[in-house]
């Protein structure tokens, strides 16, 4: 693994390719995934059917096997073992807390003139959530998608995962149930985020779009933003582990591995101004590879993009952090909550020497769909905020009207505007 | 103007086509918007400025030309009519006010476990800001991105503006002056988008880029999402008029007009149960174009995309705006308060007689960057939200970190993350 010291003569270089990451915008990619945008719209179920058989060898005949009954999703449920189900209700249950406190609500206030202004918040009518199947198939993102959507007041769930030759993760499916999703079809790919961007017979047209896929559903989803809303185009996944004072070696070096071995292209980062610690890290992460069954992706991962990185001090750590802005940063350190109060740019923030990203996963609560790829610059965790929107009330009285129809007039006037200020001057004349 | 009745044999079809509108993604265009922002990563100031050159015909030699020093906008301020920089300062007050009582606090609380969640907002560091240049040159617009990012707490707020021939518009630089803009670049286009989201040697990468453009900016826009957080792709301009009961038809009909005249692919509809006032209202919007300097633009757009509708009753009414989902929606009626609780897609509501669009556009408060195309079904007004970002946080407790690292532990080997459900155990093993 990479080891860098910010005392390096040309270390702003070598922590900058470090971070450096571009997914190339392939036009073959873009194209094909154009053309099945336009062919889903032309065709609607039978392109999409004719897709799902092709890409994904399922064996459906019609469109209608294509889609899951509630009465599948429960059996996928009932049919877990105790100690599952129970984690899995666990995780739902928290994930609900945490976003239950998110909820927004309207509001409105009367101005000294006599105006009245607010916003009121409306829950998005439909939405689609992509889980992804087959190798990534994770219980855990239908939770992280479903839940916030409900808690908003959604009354519509759809949700798309792909069956490569028709099988299925029960889990997913018990996930999808315990989350409340309203309709369930075992489709996937450009296809899918197609078919719920502009509907099909079957498919009922969705506002928004979420949840993370292949480099095919990246382009579709990016394609099809405006027609619909969309989350946000997922990168890799990334963590930062910071520690610093009494550590156990062991538990940080696997907290580093536990994003290496999600993908041979996840950045693992590793921070501390204490070098011994460096190194018994360095150790125990060799140590971990030796028996770990994603020994090979995380070996790829920590090779190609991971480091661990000697600072002099607690303030260098914090430029470095801010640089990154990390997905996931862990605080491995005693007053964990002080320094966070430094840490401008993060997806999350994992405090203290017990709070092991891992749980961030599945079940502190706070959502797992975080930025990544140096976004938490200028984007938030996916929360209930992404499954309602505001709206502006603006209710004037007679007199009230009249300074701000005034004002109007004579700026519409400059913006050369003037049925802008006609109307409004009717409002005070 | 086109005429629809929902008692129309053929309403809903004709309804729909009224809608319907694609931006088409013109192959050609994506392609050079490409090369711009290729040619503007690999070329910085220099490639700004012989585009700046070519396109704007801007008399600049040097890049340092195509900066405005902060006296430059003081005077521009200064040098404003007495009632002009009044209505400017009333517009920035009133937004500022508004946009006060969108900021947020982060929260923490303690679970039932003694574990700490939460989460943190934080300003965005530097945003850009696209003020369009030339004919459609709006100060308000400057206030309606920069007051927000300010109010935001936004550290750094740059705007660009381009200046065909070298010339400004005055009042825009007295609007950056009071919105408190940092530093501003007469530089427009894909290039300025591309400057912004990747910086040169003399502009500064920033995080965020907001305000409208034409088409060439849009697919700028849309091509560096990601690489920096964007606002929205407007639409044309759009308005709905419902109205009902005693109403003054000339007022109605300048309402309509006011966005009409923005734009000819701009849309403006009028809904009302009440056939004589639909009358009244289409008679007025006639007289009042035989006067009006934009008539042409406005005559194209009423002719295009206007209509008036004729509905049985107030639902009707309710169901045809819901599925509209307009930027801006007049309700001209009594008890306007009441029958906005039954929308749920609108970008801003101006209930009421006395409440004219145009105020909305300028200093009623709420911001003018509003959802367009129906996107009102997802998606919200610019506010001190676009310019803030969330971050969770998460801190366990030595005791409280069991359960959920044992949950965390279950689930994680349901997935096959076995470095994740490591690391989970050994807080709690």
């Amino acid at each position: 693994m990479r080891r860098l010291s910010t005392q390096d003569q040309n270390f702003k270089q070598q922590f900058a390719d470090l971070l450096a990451f571009e997914t190339v915008n392939d036009p073959e990619l873009l194209k094909t995934v154009d053309q099945i945008i336009a062919d889903v719209r032309a065709n609607g179920d039978t392109h999409v059917l004719a897709l799902t058989q092709k890409f994904d060898r399922h064996p459906a005949q019609h469109f209608s096997d294509l889609e899951l009954t509630q009465t599948q999703l429960k059996t996928a449920f009932d049919g877990l073992d105790d100690e599952v189900r129970q984690a899995l209700e666990m995780a739902a249950n928290r994930i609900r807390s945490f976003h239950e406190a998110q909820k927004q609500d309207g509001w409105t206030y009367v101005d000294a003139l006599g105006n009245t202004l607010g916003q009121k918040i409306t829950p998005l009518d439909r939405v689609g959530i992509y889980v992804p199947g087959g190798l990534a198939s994770y219980p855990s993102s239908v939770l992280m998608n479903a839940v916030p959507a409900h808690v908003a007041g959604v009354q519509e769930i759809i949700m798309v995962v792909p069956a490569p030759n028709g099988e299925l993760n029960p889990l997913v499916l018990a996930a999808a149930y315990l989350a409340g999703v309203h309709r369930v079809f075992t489709i996937g790919g450009a296809q899918a985020v197609a078919a719920l961007a502009y509907g099909t017979e079957t498919i009922p047209q969705v506002d928004k779009i979420t949840g993370p896929g292949n480099r095919f559903v990246a382009a579709a989803k990016r394609a099809v933003f405006g027609q619909v809303g969309i989350d946000m185009i997922a990168g890799p996944s990334e963590i930062l582990v910071y520690a610093e004072g009494k550590n156990n070696a062991k538990w940080l070096a696997m907290d580093v591995l536990s994003q290496a071995e999600h993908d041979t292209v996840a950045q693992a980062i590793f921070i501390t101004p204490d070098e011994q610690l460096l190194n018994a890290v360095a150790e125990a992460i060799e140590e971990h590879l030796a028996n770990l069954p994603k020994a090979e992706i995380a070996r790829t991962s920590i090779a190609n993009r991971g480091a661990l990185v000697l600072v002099k001090d607690r303030d260098e750590a914090i430029a470095l952090i801010n640089q990154v802005a990390p997905e996931h940063l862990e605080l491995s350190l005693d007053d964990a909550e002080q320094m966070s109060q430094e840490i401008r740019h993060a997806g999350a923030i994992f405090m203290g020497r017990y709070t092991p990203e891992a749980i961030g996963d599945y079940c502190a609560g706070p959502n797992h769909v975080l930025p990544t790829s140096g976004t938490a610059r200028f984007s938030s965790p996916l929360g209930v905020y992404d499954f309602q929107k505001r709206t502006s009330l603006i209710m004037c009285s007679e007199q009230g009207v009249k300074p701000l129809a005034k004002t109007a007039d004579i700026l519409a006037q400059q913006e050369n505007l003037d049925a802008h200020a006609r109307s409004a001057r009717y409002r005070y004349q």
